[in-house]
């Protein structure tokens, strides 16, 4: 990978401040909301059945996170979903906490099967359980398992005909065909609550500044990985109330060069013709 | 203007914290009662048509913001709005995005029809969309285009029979007939989310305890200004996360001779008679 | 009180991760989580009628919080805390504001009569009106009056059955017959929002790990005092907003020594049999 092209996204990001329409959780609607600021997108979060599609169909890219799911929001979701897939707007979909309850799992099921989603992101639990695969999950904290993370993502990837990012101690993202090995990130983003969601957040950011759908999720892994490991160095030590607030710092001091010195990324065929 | 008024005022919300009702959006909500209590006012966020009547009645102010909209959320500021005008007391109105999708515009609408406002306080293209000006918006963070602010702000006074606060790079306040410019502020406001609908209930604070509601309104802008110049010269160049921090740490410092050595205020009469 | 029961508990959560299911309010869900995920735990926040029960079935703790009530949550806190009940979880009941709307009053009414309350926090005010005595209250961040709080705490306990925690400037808990009061904690608390929110789902990280639960109980206020105690020390001067980040980072530091030098807590016994 061309460590460039994500310096290059975030110039974009920075100078066009795309509009990142999101559908989250209350847990995180804050802390999402200042990382994109931080990064120099333009967040919005619009929830009202009445204003989704259109907010989504003037988007740079549509999130949707089910974390404090309930049933006026997942109808939301699939309206502002098939909204953007008309106008050609990109769509990353977190399926937080999906098999934890049967009523998430249908939900994230349902949203999978109304929508086509850009990009799903989610540990290597939440993955499975939207695809129906067995997984240990424990909350929407869980750990990763051991079990074939690359395996699982081509499978989700080819099954749900989307590019898939499993993240957890090593990130891997792929369209089934092409898979990038993301090194970067810190532990103590484990202890920080909405690290994930926005993550799934920047993501959308890359996606509206770089057509290549596949890089741009790859980008937005490296970048957040390399930002996180930026922070813990200046905070760690103090704890994740200060690694919080590192973290916001150093995703708007992220530049091509701390990228380029810093990304761990391997890029492997899983297929021909990918 | 005195600055000691600023001053005056600010040692009534410590004295006297009054309650401020806050109808606010997800994405701000703690930022909001921790800026609120940081500053020395009671911050209460409050819902429910069942107890919002009654909520905004025994408040010292009442905040209407309406980012994270939704129909139930629209009915219950209607009530509150009506309950706090029969009680005499203040409804501050942030219309949050107005303009951005239809239904918003059509939601302030009906909020200004049906609710009688003291404060409207927005960015340009709000303002004007609440008044069905044109005006260009990109999202909720919409930079101020050049055209005539304080001619905006005049016509929405009138229109409205309220006064109105318009906030950008120069802050101007109006009851139509004098003008308030407040110069304080800074650029990193705009890198952390939140700091506009925080300033509105800041604004609350200050009209909880000064009954000439434009004196309040400027007094609440120069002090939130003077504030945001205190931390930025503590922390902008670390980042949007430490202004954040320091940002609550100097609503909670502040003191009148801050204002007074900081303050940046012209006043201007558009109007005989003001 | 064996100041090493505290740290034992502190070693289980930190070993167990134990799931604390919140339905809380918007206000503090991030606070919430962070402080639950910095101290150990795994917070999980969710609010559908159609996943509460479940979700509570398989929590550590259940923690109830109205602090932004609606007619949709409280339907779910009931079925959730129904179903902890059946499932031997310990439910935790923080009636934010209760006292300062008729329609808070009589929700947190219906709760307490409908779900069995392993452990209530509040206020003397919130706890006061719970039972329907009379008490002074001002918003949800009432300061303690000079009645007696121990003979309140008493009362509630006796009356509805339950563990009652009154905390202000000294906390106190009991079942009924045996009190402890504690003498941790620091005034700057109260300049940060959702810092008795947190308290609750603190008690119910400790409640998930120590069957006896006025035993977790007062081990959740000695150690949230010691914790905020050493924050302060070395942010109180900064500010509430750099408190609150000094905060979490104790949350996660604080062991077993600190609590057996910093702690202060005393037990008198109210009746014999206790």
């Amino acid at each position: 990978m061309q460590l460039e092209v994500v310096g290059q996204s975030l110039e974009r990001i920075r100078q066009g401040n795309p509009l990142i329409h999101n559908i989250t959780n209350v847990v995180v609607t804050n802390f999402t909301a200042n990382g994109l600021l931080a990064l120099g997108a333009s967040p919005v979060m619009a929830y009202a059945k009445q204003e989704v599609a259109e907010m989504a169909s003037i988007a740079g890219a549509l999130v949707l996170n089910m974390g404090t799911l309930n049933e006026t929001e997942a109808e939301a979701m699939i309206l502002a979903g098939k909204s953007a897939n008309e106008h050609g707007v990109p769509v990353i979909f977190d399926p937080v906490g999906v098999g934890a309850t049967a009523y998430r799992t249908a939900t994230a099921q349902k949203i999978v099967e109304q929508v086509k989603i850009s990009i799903l992101r989610g540990n290597a639990a939440e993955i499975a359980n939207v695809i129906g695969e067995k997984w240990q999950i424990k909350g929407v904290d869980a750990a990763q398992g051991n079990q074939d993370v690359v395996a699982l993502a081509q499978k989700a990837a080819k099954q749900l005909g989307t590019i898939v990012a499993i993240t957890g101690k090593e990130d891997v993202i792929t369209d089934g065909k092409t898979l990038y090995r993301i090194g970067n990130g810190h532990p103590i983003l484990t202890k920080v609550t909405g690290t994930g969601c926005l993550l799934t957040s920047v993501i959308g950011a890359f996606a509206a500044v770089e057509s290549d759908l596949l890089l741009a999720g790859a980008s937005a892994l490296v970048c957040y990985g390399v930002a996180a490991e930026k922070a813990a160095k200046k905070s760690a030590e103090e704890g994740p109330g200060s690694f919080q607030v590192q973290f916001l710092n150093e995703l708007s001091a992220i530049v091509e060069d701390d990228v380029k010195r810093m990304g761990v990324v391997q890029i492997e065929v899983l297929e021909q013709g990918g």
